[in-house]
């Protein structure tokens, strides 16, 4: 019985996460003032793709905190809607994500967020459950309200462990 | 010249706010529990609509935050699509809205809301626009994206001064 894989989180960059899904954040000049000046609109930030009988919803998650290492044993995917995490707090949390190479998952990497930042996943990319790692463990969730089967569940193991870089 | 009218916040509550909008928040016995049970699923919490040539959207906000009492001047709707401002920290913000009267926007009303609570507007609800309290006033935003005119702003006279309750 082998250990677990182990792999450093990355910092989170729109460049580094591109080929799983948008980072979204508030950096920089926004696209446009609005309010009279006061609020900066940061436009359209993610590829939001609910097929054809899917629709956007809304969603709130609560999810209990992790700690660090954490032990990744679990990836999922929506093959059928994209799903963006949006922090309720400027807590960081764990992004973590996989390729989906011909035996499955492969190729796991993390990212740790920065305040402020959310992310969205392509549709069917494979990715870690919400991982808070520390409380309030409240998001928004923008995904897909639709019929059929949206949810594909996949076991690792080894598992893999991510550590703080 | 009339002094400004005065309206005292309200605790936004679902009951107070159906009327405009819906309340998201994670409150009570989640929908679902999800990710081996580590998490709650609050589900489908707001009624997006975003009419036959619009399409949901992610944007960030960033507002500039505003003090109590508070002077509301204008308020705006976008009569082609609803539009949600989701927290991104726990800090309290002002939410304003009106009726729509037969001489325009009339009956304004103000809700304060509780850590961890976002609302979405419903399709062509007269609001103020997003009025944090506190820093980072970032929030996330789904509104429409879409061709055509969605904003319509009227300027209050008298202004309306909103105070703590």
């Amino acid at each position: 019985m082998s250990g677990p894989h182990r792999i450093t989180a990355e910092p989170l960059t729109r460049g580094g996460f591109a080929r799983y899904g948008d980072v979204l954040k508030a950096s920089g000049a926004p696209d446009r003032w609005i309010n009279r000046g006061l609020c900066g609109r940061y436009h359209d930030l993610a590829l939001l793709d609910f097929g054809a009988e899917g629709r956007a919803g809304i969603s709130l998650f609560k999810a209990v905190p992790r700690n660090m290492p954490y032990a990744l044993d679990l990836v999922e995917r929506h093959p059928e809607g994209s799903q963006a995490f949006l922090p309720m707090s400027p807590d960081p949390f764990l992004v973590t994500v996989a390729e989906d190479g011909p035996n499955g998952p492969e190729g796991v990497r993390a990212f740790l967020t920065e305040p402020g930042q959310g992310v969205n996943f392509h549709r069917g990319v494979w990715h870690g459950v919400l991982t808070p790692l520390s409380g309030p463990g409240l998001f928004a969730v923008v995904d897909r309200i639709g019929p059929g089967r949206n949810l594909e569940e996949v076991s690792l193991n080894p598992r893999v462990l991510v550590t703080r870089g």
